[in-house]
């Protein structure tokens, strides 16, 4: 496993799912797991300071709301963590991206966008990561980069 | 001591000492500590678990931007933990008030207004939450609150 | 009864049904009622005046919008007071969260998440202050957490 | 005694001070009082409650943060009530603009702007109430409109 | 007709409907109408300048974004002008309550909450400033407010 | 003239004056005048009502807070207006950047940045606006953005 | 073609429709494209830097969340570029509007409202930046603010 | 080189030279070039494009305002960009920040906190991905991980 996928809550699973979903386009082995910084903070400090050990290169975390879980994974860990806002009810992720990104000198994280489109982006600047010291994987973000690109040069025309 | 006083950083202690201020005006005992949820997370842990067998009743917990200190602590103990969240530099405490306020269910924190008026009210509370069981902080407390009425009942004038 | 729970408006029970839950969960007394700051000031200050003597020990106060109730509460008694901002409308509970924890210094509010998950931790926080002096609701918040803990342990798996 | 101006606190005085300003210059009668909704709720239920029998007409409240002297002044009195949010340290008056203005159906306060503008313009627009049924008033008030607009035609050069 | 309710557009009637309601319920004479600040400001600088000598009193005025036609008619007249900020559709009515309560210093607009329950408040403050001088409408706006008191202590129990 | 920039009080003339600055640069004819939306409505009529006639191509306006001068001009005129938000006090331009951005459909303001960087890009819009038509000006502003360009090629060091 | 419009998807077209709709009934020349800032970087800078030879006159570009369509545009062409901020998911378009309007001194985007009234004005405005030209256009632009003035002055009833 | 720190004017070096510090601190090699998105676009292409093949592994990019440089360099490499929002005159950098973290799906920027220690945070998020393959550094930021928490650990009195 390259990249662990963690998650706050169950509920996070449909926006984390574009994370796992990146990763198998881009051939990125990966795991994922419910681990609650609140809920479960003994499994979170245990999951992030084994993480490196057991050949863990990049921590994907997503949470909602007072969105702790990838900081203090990145509290835990000298693996980049990368953080996913999930979209929260009654402030559509703001709460949750503040709490993310706003981190003190010293412990980084680095913060994709509110909710799946960041989840899916997470998954592919992991690869984005990994691929600096492997050429398949780096073969395989180009194709998907070229794809994305034809895919509008071959469809230029928004009404149809 | 029944009040534990913890910060995520010496930069937050001038917002803080308002808290211990007010705990020192009603006569109720407190420790200070700084304890970072990013860079101490084990200190933090152990505090925050030991806390209750040391006698501690409420935890205050002060921290601005990403402000996990507060959660985390929660997360660490059942005794009630009141977050303060500091005025931060460019978002001037909306970033610190959310990451502390926006708590999952599960795990909760009484939060106070952010910068100096919320750490007082930190204290104050905390003294609030002692009284229910202790006459002599009630009697503080009432004392107090007579005061402050007083002051605007015998200066109602706001010109001079 | 060891808590009392009011609201604005019985358009508030939703949000507000879920502190009472999370109290009987813990087996914690309490009464609910509906109190407005602003159509019935005065039932508010008698409520508020009495509650102490009635035997109240926390009092939890919802209410959305400019949402009053839970600073006047505290104006009008010693008890520490939790308050949930009520999702509103068009603000999704901005002005709520704003009016009821950017309380002055001297009176003080401690602020529970916007929503439902902020009333159940109110729910939750009124135990743990009762349980600082109370061991059997210190053993019902410690059989909840754990049993929080193990529900995420038990099932890590998001995807199923 | 038409207007009834009130405050939270003297610190609202150098902004308050503007409304003062403005009826003096509009040859209006008023008095200043401090009378906080948190530290004196008594005092505002009394002093609301008696302003209509005091010959009062329009009730001027400024405050800051978790603004809520003009509602409860509001709540007190069917006076109309005008509320001025005061610049709040922390956040700008962002929080006392939604405090005050915010009001649930039944209750209104007529919300002016942040700061000393709206100071200003509270005392104006007491006077154009008062001037509905006094056309002294209004004479008044059209003398300083016809004069704010001269001394824009009469210096239309923004360059000196 | 002493109160003339404008709005910027037929589709602002659903919530400007609830200011007529209220104006109906507490028996104010009202005219409705439809004027637009940038599509018909002519027809707007004609309305605002003729009202007060039509007889009306009191001007309420209903827009949404960018709204200027409550400004824009208190620039029109020295009557008192209630401003009701829609609920617009991206930004909930953030930018019409900040485009109608920011007024500078010289032209003021008494604002009202975002949305129905604002509207409301603006038929009852338009009231309320009429009833300064009208015992009857002050006798409508006491028994409306006792009605809503009672409707609340007669039904205290918020679960049923 | 080929340009009108008009501002709402002379306090904006230090944001405006990047306006004029720019357009001395590219060598387009313009005026300035104080034309304020709400203490000089019929001066603003006239003003944006003559333009076209008096050779006017692009009127630039700038205000702040409830900021109505830029939509109100366009309200008069079928010429490109062009809105400049001045940073206000309070809200440090947020008030005026949505007062002016969110016009409803069928008048349109052309929207630049917060501040002296919106005010000097209203003046190269404004000029490339009129360049649609004017070689002279084109490259006026081709010579502007190649200096702007070279700048940074010939100084890419950001440490000296 | 007098007008380019192109934007960064085609979900963007549900919106930017209303540019093109505008255009029609004003009888202006357009195109329209997906062209992407992220995903077809060099398609962008061709696209920008051949619409002025190829007589395009103004380039409206649409773009949703970090929303870098219109300044890229802006970068690579001296023609007058106007934004339209898309209404985006998680932040309802303030990302679109804030990407889009907060350009640096230098490089000017002239912004319209978020969504498809902002869309319908970049239409609007396009052509009167035209029309400043063209005598033809500008009496396109004076029979569609008449018929939009008339609809209302003919339809004044809100409850029809 | 192994880091390419990129800033879009001089006037960001200030909150960037935290980036390059942090770097000098971890011992990893680096260099720094201004590149703006908008006023060198081709510079930012070529930059970007030949980065990879000049042997650079991370790219971190600062901006300001509607800060384009983070996502239009990502937009021309396959390499991990990190964003740093640098705190704006007006917004505070909340522009910044939306700009840069709000990327859509299929290009990714890891986004730091506003400011300088986003800065110092993105020297260190870089470092981190070096280490995932590089044992020196990773022990350099292992040694820096330990001194910060070493800091606290020796000096946990807030009051001296």
């Amino acid at each position: 496993m390259k990249v662990g996928i963690i998650m706050g809550s169950k509920s996070d699973w449909p926006t984390m799912k574009h994370a796992a979903d990146m990763l198998d386009l881009l051939n990125v082995s990966y795991e994922t797991k419910v681990v609650s910084a609140h809920r479960t903070p003994h499994l979170l400090a245990e999951y992030a300071e084994a993480a490196k050990d057991r050949g863990i290169k990049v921590i994907i975390a997503g949470a909602g709301g007072a969105a702790h879980l990838p900081g203090m994974a990145a509290a835990y860990t000298p693996l980049p963590v990368l953080g996913v806002p999930v979209q929260s009810k009654a402030l559509s992720g703001q709460d949750s991206l503040l709490s993310i990104v706003q981190m003190p000198k010293g412990i980084a994280v680095g913060t994709l966008a509110i909710g799946t489109a960041g989840a899916a982006n997470a998954g592919l600047l992991a690869a984005q990561i990994l691929a600096t010291h492997d050429d398949t994987i780096m073969a395989s973000i180009e194709q998907f980069r070229k794809t994305q690109t034809d895919n509008i040069l071959n469809n230029p025309n928004p009404e149809v």
